[in-house]
């Protein structure tokens, strides 16, 4: 059995910089692109930074292989002449928003959602769509839930504002998505997959820990079904995040899961096994296009039903990086890429 | 401000043993005694073995420190002359059901709970205490709150046994306690403090992993209010269990606090901060003298606000552990401590 993907794209992805950035950029490439997360330290604030770091991004990215960063901001009160500016940068993509200090670099994110009024209605007005970390800092399974409110506000005060809620873990959330034309979400490879059981349930498993916290077992089948039946405005985003296995293996690991290289592969397991192979097209790219009219770089990539060894680390540039499924063999792999 | 406290008692203590015994034993012995988990490697099922290990942990208490080892096996199927024998060993206490593979070296547990009524007859008939970790192998959320139905049967169908709910962490198993009167439970000191924000909600700590995991504040308030009021069913538990720090701060990281040298600080610390101190007595001691009719070895405590500074981690014998509230500074601390 095999499939033949068209432009997938990675609607979240964290790249990091210097010899991170290098390691991941060439394990993400297997996607036409990917929407790049701004939580760099600094965070990304401005237009001429995001298209230096567009470069690096270029510069790590494998001679010849297509791979489209689509850039993004840190939300600040941004005003006409900066979201401009922004908007006229080659490969700006949106603005993300984080509350404050709620994930991994945050800490100079948003308290107060009224302080953002100006610059969010000239992004409604520009059709600069808004990202979102959606959390409150509430209890740690409650806190997507707790943040629903939130988005219930922007999608009815911002109509026409493009409202993507990032790496939703709840059926509440998926809920709300259906509540609202203007929003729409990205969810990861492992909360179609995995709940809290997977990471604390059994032996504490550091490499399964990001943020949102994965949730109960009705979330992840909400969400699997969501991804698997290609709700039109549910988008593949895999939230990787290669923190060094020295930050995962030790007292206060950092959140995120490594799933780049991997992602494809199974999700073609996933949606094979649940008889849903037509629909992985829709997930990994069509969706996309259609919400925010993308045109991604042209790559045809071809996965097969034969095994792909996962290796136990990636190690570059003195960097090591434990991914998911790390050690195990998975039964669906890449046949083929062609850039073209 | 200062405390004397009698004989206290930990109702609840993993102690390993070799190496690791060797090292917790002398963490352990500011109290005067410990109802001791069976399970070891293979874990205690009879009375010769209970016995032995009863001897190594005298052998492993510093001289001239009292120390009761309060020995418990391993619930299996046995019979009136196996049960006969336990009880007519010295220092023996009760017997400690599993529900399978649910916890540490817990692989040999029970599944089915009607095979064991002939045992729990006979222990309701001779006045043996069953101590039950009660979970089940649901979501990790929900695990303690779904067994609860089983405490509900055990209690009713033996109204005279005596059974101790061990390490409770749910206001909903604080409401079952007042359900029945043969009821009691146990609890620990993390799940009198943290709760699961404290291990997942930020980065991840691997030394406040424990099973039962620690739940929702409301949670851990009920137990805090039920604790520092002195509830009379309920007794302190450590739990204390000492991994080796290899075990904790990697992949697979095992469950368990290693609050043995600090409990007793920790607790004379929270229940000062509450204006409940005069309730120490009862939490640590007098509730389990009047619950299951000990009379422990003579020692006084005295406990003052004095700073204890908690060690990064505690090593002898080859053994590294972790203590929680490692390299803290603690309000309160062992003034002195007087066998007689």
């Amino acid at each position: 059995m095999e499939i033949c993907l068209t432009s997938p794209l990675d609607m979240h992805l964290h790249l990091r910089d210097t010899t991170m950035l290098r390691l991941a950029a060439p394990l993400s490439s297997d996607f036409a692109g990917a929407v790049v997360m701004p939580n760099l330290v600094p965070p990304l604030t401005n237009a001429a930074d995001m298209l230096a770091y567009a470069q690096r991004i270029r510069e790590a990215t494998p001679a010849g292989v297509n791979f489209d960063p689509l850039m993004t901001l840190f939300f600040t009160a941004m005003n006409e002449q900066e979201l401009a500016a922004a908007q006229e940068a080659p490969g700006f993509f949106g603005l993300k928003l984080y509350p404050a200090g709620i994930t991994t670099n945050s800490e100079g994110g948003v308290s107060n959602l009224a302080d953002a009024h100006r610059t969010l209605s000239i992004m409604e007005e520009r059709a600069i769509p808004l990202l979102v970390h959606g959390e409150s800092h509430g209890f740690v399974m409650d806190r997507e839930e707790e943040f629903l409110g939130i988005y219930r506000q922007l999608a009815t005060k911002y109509p026409k504002l493009r409202i993507s809620m990032e790496h939703i873990t709840t059926a509440a959330a998926l809920q709300l998505l259906d509540e609202f034309e203007n929003l729409c979400a990205t969810v990861t490879l492992q909360h179609l997959i995995i709940t809290l059981d997977d990471i604390a349930g059994g032996m504490l498993q550091p490499h399964l820990f990001c943020k949102p916290i994965a949730k109960r077992p009705a979330d992840r089948d909400a969400l699997l079904q969501a991804a698997l039946n290609a709700h039109p405005r549910l988008m593949f985003g895999s939230d990787s995040a290669p923190h060094p296995r020295c930050k995962k293996e030790s007292c206060g690991c950092a959140a995120g899961c490594f799933t780049s290289p991997l992602s494809l592969p199974k999700l073609a397991e996933l949606f094979a096994t649940h008889g849903k192979l037509d629909n992985l097209q829709a997930f990994v790219c069509d969706n996309a296009c259609n919400i925010h009219g993308l045109t991604p770089s042209s790559k045809r990539v071809i996965l097969h039903d034969q095994p792909m060894q996962v290796p136990s680390s990636y190690r570059s540039y003195g960097e090591t990086v434990v991914p998911m499924f790390a050690g195990e063999q998975l039964p669906w792999s890449v046949k083929s890429i062609r850039e073209s």
